[in-house]
């Protein structure tokens, strides 16, 4: 058996997220049946991680066994020339057959873009939170770097009651956060939000996010942020960003 | 009667184009709807020119007559409310009644993109036309710029049966060309051709860039973009490149 890595991107827009669903057209159910009618036999796709309906991603990472001996330069084009546009496969590789796109991971990096102007160009809405109340983004970055580090996220975790009932919950809810940065991008009008960490909880960079919104329009302090991340209490925390100014940018492996 | 100028920019992708049509979804149409809806008396929204199904703009112009009141502020913001996010209003202003978008039009131009690489990412599938295949950007810049001033453009015209039957055939294929150029942002592995006319001619761009295009691929010489322009033969000149990549960007006016 060949153990392929994928790197993967797309437009989550029309998507009901990442994993497979009965019903409802999600990227790892269409990137499986699309991989499996090339290599003639069933497969499973394994992703670094889910990511929510609407979320995007320029670099999400998925593994797949197969016994097909199709070249990996071969695949990627027969792949591409059958999925729609907005799932693109930008790189297949054969990989050691102990690699895992989830457990091999060591860090992920997310984006969320915030844009600021009063009306929102249509070549930008589907990949943008329109927010165009002015935010302080000097708090807010003060605010996200007092993140960084190992800590209970569970204030800015999904509660129970937003888990989906597939989803495994893990024990514990602390997690180290590598980089968390706020930058801007005068020109473009854009406010990004880029978090790293070795394991994202669900949800946990929209209510991130949602909580960098609320003290950027001064409803809280930076010092706020670190007493809410401390009560470990996700009621305190501000409401889940929305989805589509999400984005996986990058998966890490050894 | 006040004279209302909009200033408009919309995703082409989900529409027939800006004229509006008795049974599918066009800009202008969508336009007229929306803004009865609240000045509360039937419009006519005239367009500076027509854009076909598939084409966008940043910058497309349009003016209306109406008696309503309300002023332009808060009327930019109840259509943007009331309008999908693929299509924005950027500005209202009050004009001299004597203003039409589309006679008192100076010049109009428009820009073509081009992606290069071979797999073409989820986030600009809609707005470019995707042509891995190597071009040659500086044999592309020579034939475009020799394109320049007032020729018969009919070689880059719709022939009779391309054009729809709603559209004026004007007598004249006359038209002059005040910038044709061919820019490259290797950085973004995108060809762009901007091109400045006082008036274009149905497809006209389109047919340049399809014409362009073989230019780029060798299969043309510069010099052959001048005399398939002398021939004044539609069937000489490449073919009508795809409407995706193409963006009305701005109307100047006096």
């Amino acid at each position: 058996m060949r153990n392929l890595r994928l790197l993967i991107a797309y437009d989550g827009t029309d998507f009901h997220g990442w994993q497979r669903q009965p019903n409802a057209p999600t990227i790892q159910g269409l990137l499986e049946e699309s991989i499996a009618k090339i290599v003639r036999e069933p497969v499973t796709l394994q992703g670094s991680g889910r990511t929510d309906a609407g979320v995007h991603a320029t670099g999400q990472v998925g593994n797949l066994l197969t016994s097909c001996r199709i070249p990996c330069r071969n695949l990627l084009k027969a792949l591409n020339d059958a999925l729609p546009p907005t799932v693109r496969i930008r790189r297949v590789d054969e990989v050691a057959e102990d690699f895992h796109a989830r457990y091999s991971a060591r860090s992920k990096t997310y984006r969320y873009r915030i844009y600021q102007r009063d009306v929102c160009p249509p070549f930008l809405c589907r990949f943008v939170n329109h927010h165009p109340e002015p935010l302080d983004s000097a708090t807010m970055a003060q605010a996200a770097s007092l993140l960084e580090g190992e800590h209970d996220f569970t204030s800015f975790a999904a509660t129970e009651r937003e888990e989906d009932q597939h989803s495994l919950r893990l024990g514990s809810n602390i997690r180290r956060i590598d980089r968390s940065r706020v930058l801007t991008h005068p020109r473009l009008h854009l406010i990004v939000y880029e978090v790293e960490s070795s394991g994202f909880l669900r949800h946990m960079a929209r209510n991130i996010v949602g909580t960098l919104l609320q003290v950027g329009c001064g409803k809280l302090s930076p010092q706020d942020a670190v007493r809410i991340l401390g009560a470990r209490d996700r009621s305190l925390a501000g409401p889940t960003a929305p989805a589509q100014g999400l984005c996986l940018m990058k998966v890490v492996y050894d």
